[in-house]
């Protein structure tokens, strides 16, 4: 009753991109990866945005390539290692204190569940309070703890049991513009009868990614910091998606103004696609004992080293996130463009920065429009509730020129299928 | 009121490790690791199990230079490489074939926790029942799922929330000889009043590493697979830290002639201290559907092709087992003519394969021990409910020489804390 | 730290009602109550709503003390008693059939509460789902499944623990006009990323008392029906306070024309203030096994008598209805009355029915006002999340002329708040 | 698929005594009570224990019509009334004080489940601990909160969902003698990694009615306060059907000397059938603050006025609880014989004073007698995990020969039980 196996008749049935993507994959390079046949794809997947700076920078494999070399330890637990103290001087210096964010660094498991699960029991552990807020297509990740604030129904449902702790709200724009979201979450806390017990936190993304590219204002998470700072709830910005310039600045709130009590970081921190995550905290609510969340792969030493060399490389300056935000224009100028095209197909464009789309009227037409990008080589994937958002994620570090072939080719896909809707329609 | 920021002055208070063995980590070979000023350590602790081949094997890091070099694709979320290719065919051919556990396996994140978290998901979807049965000193992890099945209260107490889901069961040899565990989760089960509802799975460790050491009997482990039989309970056999080797065979579980339902390994996996985590299910229990429990860093063909190298390397024959087994045997006459020396403060040796240990009368001397082993250049750390089990760790790959030098050291160690409680005490 | 002991020395500091009038009552009549000091009292309390019919009905009087002279079992468990029949045969005569209302009986634990415990287990074993959604204000008994469902926070607070399995929807009229309420609830039922769960069931009061009087739309109703009919919810009406009659109809929902899938009453069901429960479901949802559901006092013989005669004395016809629906016209006057005369004291009349009240803008003043009646004669209570609604909770079978001192007193209580107040600002 | 409906057609089908007893009784007199048809039968289940001073007691029953007669309030909320009074006077000055138990009383809603809930709540909520840890065989009622801590699978699946919040431990000789469940209570507790979370408190039953007449020894019960006063843990004893003279004394712990800090009583606590239940505490853990745990039917005064009567009748000497126990000695006689008389059939006597009985080594034959002996007029019940327990539950004011007629019956239908098998075996 069960699906057959998969890849060799041994990977269990839960894979998934790899039924969108079938092909082998053997080496990539900046935009560009090429599968065992030799055949080249444009990649505008982007590992879910670990790979915001492309496949295999030259600069980050090198200095990964010397560590290796000279036998820098690879796993170190919590221990001490140059590479993490390097990371730490060279994050603090570049990210964080440009920003004005004085923050405590958590080293977790390198997984985004894993900073999620942390953050998650910091917030409680910090007020005593048990419940965590959480918004309508907020997605979190998979383990217990990260999925119960994941609104996915899919990936609830894989839980094979009650997911409890969290307080569902509506996210911005959530019911359009007569529902002020805010208002009612005030409401609730400030209506002792409403059985909305007050949060141990809220957790958020500023851009949400899987839910579908939906966009918080800058003045609604200015709203939102003030009720929380008024009630003692903690606000947990979930970064691992939005973060690390994808949004067009490192973090995706800094244009909002907002200092959120805890961020989680995680896909792109590498720069080079190595499982890495940290949780950042306002060192007033550090009330962690030692060892109290640990992990064996905190030390990932590997990830330290292109973490580092990604940072000096890119975030020493402006100039990269100014770029990005060049290149981010471009991408809503294709976007504007198919959208004028196909106004019976496409519903709007979504998203903000190097994380936009196209919300389109047909869950179906989403999903042939990137089967025909993909026969074309251009790996682009869909988000959203019903799947129906295509989500254009290429790398920051992409040139022009690939962006232009590859958003050719997703316009190519939407002219193709139009076609193939007039057809069907005569 | 929280402590001080830690490491750099950036670091949460959350650290441990480095709390005990403060040094600053820069390079590291097989069982050797020096710190930034040349210092030397013998390290058996191994990564906590993740560095079972030692650190930084010649073959392996060859293998990732050269797929690094070559551009081999980093991460891949889950699509398919020619790394991951070749890590499932390995894997099956020397692994699970000579073996005959016919095995799906899931690539999950690439932590314990993660695969933890996904095996208890699959047991509660695939029986529709919501309780995990788990042991007293039981660890396997701190997400929310996996930490709900954890015994130690001072990870339990980080949650900051009530943990459910989980109903506890006493290991083997709990309350001594006169209590026979098994006969009271049988009569659980089969008493209809005993409220204790029919579990989902169980999930333990064949030997107990954080637990303190120990070890289920082949007998015990039997019954316990008959009684789950009987039931139709699956079984989880956390192999996180017991497997790939340290026990003397690559599953903890080979022995003792039981079949898993699931098996969930990590750590030394990828061989190299690189994050890689599977999950392995009977084909029949694999009811997930695409992309239930997903996750970002699932393809980590870094940790896949030194994964492979290190199958090749050592399990193609049964002679690293048989080397294995027999280093074991030379722990075993150390730490026996060590507690033979010390019959007042040593309780016990403990353990199995090359994870045994030297339970102490005293939780305090266990620490005044390994404090005094790491002025003398040996790394090594303890487990057990009170800390009170000096945990010897060394990688599978270790000389006789550098074995005996390390046992030397952690000898010395146990006679100059006798010396001071003599002085102590005169 | 604790509060002193209350009554006697020995009650519990957990005791309410008695704080606010703390008289000792000996004898009541109808409307009327005496201390022991031969001082009478209004009561516009009527026990919360289980003395819809006053106190000692002298019908409902004549049939208990001929059921007690002739040795009538006084209780039962479940078994079948003559007076459990002739309350089956005429509440199904009088009640259900004239309204065609095809409903099973369960005859539960004698407390609202437990009619809701047994409600809630129902729908969830019936759908084999397990959230049950509950809406803000909504009150619905102390024990944890109850509770869980219930707003209050003060209640929320008693259970010592996290209070999970419901997810909480805004009551009509929540935010005002510009939040449609259900509109809300239908988008988080199809979209598949809201991270609301389907529940097994909607638990509301179409008439909430304790959460201060609010009032649910026949509209509002019968869209919720629709909504909930289209993905398999169940709707439960806690018809606990508001059913019996209090509304002006048995049920309180009967005006809406919606077909409720479970009913819970309580309260007035004995007619006399004996403890009695049932719960009425749709037979087809009727899936309870044997004893499933048990409890001791399930066969309160002398409530059935009471009620019985109840259902013979008022529900044979329309009559009582239509005196009732008058007699709340006549509560409508004076409270208009009253609030006409301190616009600046009251916010608004709320309720339905002998359901009704007036909220204060000023939460003291509503205090101070009962206080104020209760010198002069008068009990009577407050609801709302600040208990802010004075509550009018006359008898049904109240005479006019009592009605109307009750109201006199009340009117004067206003009259003395607001000269109090009138001083206290000069 | 459900069943048909039940009694007038209408009835749900969760009714369960009246499955094995289908008269329909009319008149109810001490231990005898009598069908719509005039049959006589003997009660042996006197309400579960619900009726421990038999049917309609003439002199409760009088102080019952002249209260009523006088309309005295019936129900009264929480208000004070002179028949509340009454009986806190009475039950302070003739059950506590002799016994030297300084308890506050909280009046909870009227059902046993009720009490539970308030007691587990209070204990919650003044440890600040979430688990309760309850024991095999434990039953506790219906409620979310009360069916968490009770053992029976079949009430546990009624309620559709998880149950958390419990711990479950073994209550004594749960595994015979070899097995020393407190031993291990114990090192659950002291082991910081057995993953037990201290809990707030443990609810047990001195003599467990439902789980099948199991007795605390008071050794037993002696160590369990001495582990729980070591731990902060709070003792819950139910005394709910164990309490109220049932096992000979008015408390069931009195023999053992332990003094709970919180008590639960129901059943028979109002001498007369009518639902009433209070919870004792130790006023120190009085942590309630007003109203937090409420309920409409706290003031049953007609339970108030019969529970009053009761305590003045019986216990205001020790000449009723010296009667009960010679009763239960012949109870223990009558027992013994039918015990020898049937070995193959027997496998034990068990429980202790006024409820006691007979374990069968067959579910199915204790069934066939309890069904010969209701059809020889004996109304008598099983208990236990199988049900395998024949319940003897006789008013503790039967006549001696009306207990020798019942034990004549009991016996009666052994045998016939045993020549029905030996013919069924030729």
């Amino acid at each position: 009753m069960f699906e057959q196996k998969f890849f060799g008749g041994r990977e269990s049935a839960v894979a998934s991109y790899c039924r969108s993507f079938p092909a082998v994959f053997e080496r990539s390079q900046g935009a560009e990866i090429w599968d065992e046949g030799g055949r080249r794809y444009l990649d505008f997947l982007s590992g879910a945005g670990a790979l915001n700076y492309g496949h295999n920078n030259a600069d980050l494999k090198e200095a990964l390539l010397g560590y290796i070399a000279g036998d820098g330890p690879a796993m170190s637990l919590d221990l001490r290692t140059s590479a993490k103290a390097a990371f730490i001087r060279v994050f603090s210096e570049n990210i964080l204190q440009p920003r004005n964010l004085d923050y405590s660094i958590q080293f977790t498991g390198p997984t985004g569940a894993n900073a999620v699960e942390a953050a998650l029991k910091l917030a409680r552990k910090a007020t005593g309070r048990q419940t965590v807020a959480t918004f309508t297509n907020g997605f979190h990740g998979m383990s217990l703890g990260a999925l119960s604030v994941t609104g996915n129904s899919h990936h609830r449902g894989g839980a094979g049991t009650f997911l409890s702790g969290a307080a569902r709200l509506p996210f911005e724009g959530y019911l359009g513009d007569g529902f002020d979201t805010l208002a009612y979450f005030e409401k609730l806390l400030t209506d002792p009868s409403s059985g909305f017990d007050c949060p141990a936190a809220v957790i958020l993304e500023c851009v949400q990614g899987e839910g579908g590219l939906n966009v918080a204002s800058n003045d609604w998470l200015q709203r939102l910091q003030s009720i929380c700072r008024a009630h003692g709830i903690l606000i947990i910005v979930d970064d691992i998606q939005a973060g690390c310039g994808r949004t067009g600045t490192f973090f995706s709130f800094e244009e909002s103004g907002i200092f959120p009590d805890i961020v989680t970081l995680s896909k792109s921190l590498s720069g080079y696609g190595l499982p890495f995550s940290i949780v950042l905290m306002r060192p007033e609510i550090d009330c962690w004992t030692p060892g109290e969340h640990n992990g064996t792969f905190r030390g990932n030493n590997h990830a330290f080293v292109t973490a580092t060399a990604a940072i000096e490389l890119f975030w020493k300056s402006d100039d990269f996130s100014l770029a990005v935000q060049a290149l981010a224009a471009r991408v809503t100028e294709h976007l504007d463009a198919i959208s004028a095209a196909h106004p019976s197909m496409v519903l709007c464009r979504k998203g903000r920065g190097m994380m936009q789309g196209i919300a389109c009227r047909s869950p179906e037409d989403a999903a042939q429009i990137t089967r025909f990008a993909y026969e074309d080589g251009l790996i682009i994937e869909r988000a959203g509730p019903q799947d129906e958002v295509i989500k254009v994620f290429a790398p920051l570090t992409i040139s022009e020129s690939l962006l232009d072939e590859g958003m050719g080719i997703l316009s190519g896909a939407f002219d193709r299928c139009a076609k193939m809707k007039a057809c069907g329609a005569a």
